[in-house]
C-alpha cells in the first residue's frame, strides 16, 4: 500500500496547497533577457532581485499516466510597460498537453505553436484553459494590485523545454497601455533566437 | 491552425462549463445492482429514474499526451441509507492517474486498488485529491442537500472500465447513520462478482 492517494487542501485565503513537495520560485534574475525594457529590468534588479511568481507542485514519477499538479502564483507588478510573467516554454515531448483553472485574479495565458501560430486567452476566477499538445505557454500576470493563481495539471512525462522561448520569445507581448492590458506584436521577436 | 487552445468559463452560481462537449447523465437505472437497498432502489425507481449525476467534459482525441477534462455534478439525497454516488470504474489503461479538485459541496471519493487497498478521501471546496494510476474512484456526495461539484482532469487514453466495479462494488462504503457520514465495510462486496 506504498502508493496512496493524496488529499491537499488548498488555502482558502491564498490558494496555496497546504502541502506540497516543490516550491519553486522564480525572480527578476530568472528572466534576464525576457522583458523588452532592458534599462528599466536593470534599475530593477540593482535595487532588488525580486520574486516574479511562485509554483507550488506534488511530487510524482515523470512517467506517462501520471500527472504533476500544483499551483502557481504569479505576482503583481510591471517591469517598463510588461506584466509579470513566467519564463514559457514548450513540453520537451511536444505531443502534451496541460490544463489550467484560475483560482484568483485575472491573467492571460500567452500561447504558441511551431508553426508560428500565437494566440492569448485572457483568464479570470472560474476559467479553465486548455492547453492541446504542442503549444508553449506563458502565465501573464494583468493586474497591477492581485495575484494571479491557477492550479494546473499536465501529463507527467512531458518534460519542460525553456531555450526556444529564451533565445526567441513569443510573438506577442501583453503590455500596459492606457490603464488596461494590450495584446502586441513582439518587436523583439527573432526567428533566428537571440543567440 | 486547426487545433486552438480552448478557454472556457465556468458558471459561477452552478460551477457547470459554459461551453463543452459531451453531457452525460446516469440516472437511478444506470446504477443498477450498485446500492445496498434493494427493496428501497426499486421503490424509488417505481416512482422516477431520478437524474443522480452528471458530467460535463470536453472532447479530445483518446491518445496519450491529451488530457480530459470537465466538470462532475452528483445530485444530493438517499437511496436507503446510502448517499447518491456514480457508478465507479478503473481506468482501463490501469497506469493512469486522475486528478479531482472540489469546486462546491462535500463529498467523498472511495478508492481502491487491485490489491484490495480500499481507502475514502473526503472532500470539500477547495480539496485536491490526486489519484495514483491503479486506483478505482467513485464519488459520493455526503451533502443531503447540496450538489458535489469538481473539475477532473484524467489522460485521454486512459479508458474505462465499469465492469469490475459493477460486478464487485468497492470493499467501503459511505453511509448516513444519525446525521452524518460514516465509512463501513461494504458487506455485500465479493470477491468474485456477482456474475
Amino acid at each position: 500500500m506504498s502508493d496512496l492517494p493524496i488529499s491537499v487542501r488548498l488555502n482558502p485565503e491564498t490558494g496555496i496547497p497546504e502541502q506540497y513537495d516543490n516550491h519553486i520560485q522564480r525572480s527578476l534574475s530568472d528572466l534576464k533577457g525576457q522583458f523588452q525594457n532592458e534599462v528599466e529590468y536593470y534599475r530593477m534588479m540593482a535595487e532588488e532581485d525580486r520574486l516574479l511568481y511562485e509554483v507550488y507542485e506534488l511530487s510524482r514519477p515523470h512517467v506517462s499516466g501520471e500527472l504533476l499538479t500544483g499551483v502557481s502564483v504569479i505576482h503583481s507588478g510591471l517591469i517598463g510597460d510588461e506584466f509579470v510573467m513566467t519564463k514559457g516554454h514548450f513540453h520537451e515531448v511536444l505531443e502534451t498537453a496541460e490544463c489550467y483553472y484560475c483560482l484568483q485574479g485575472q491573467g492571460a495565458m500567452v500561447l504558441e505553436n511551431p508553426e508560428g501560430d500565437c494566440v492569448v486567452e485572457p483568464m479570470q476566477e472560474g476559467s479553465i484553459v486548455y492547453i492541446p499538445p504542442r503549444w508553449a505557454h506563458r502565465a501573464v500576470n494583468t493586474s497591477l494590485k492581485d495575484k494571479f493563481v491557477f492550479l494546473f495539471v499536465y501529463p507527467a512525462h512531458s518534460g519542460h523545454d525553456y531555450g526556444t522561448i529564451e533565445s526567441r520569445g513569443f510573438r506577442k507581448l501583453v503590455l500596459y497601455k492606457d490603464g488596461e492590458a494590450v495584446i502586441v506584436e513582439n518587436p523583439g521577436w527573432s526567428a533566428q533566437g537571440s543567440e
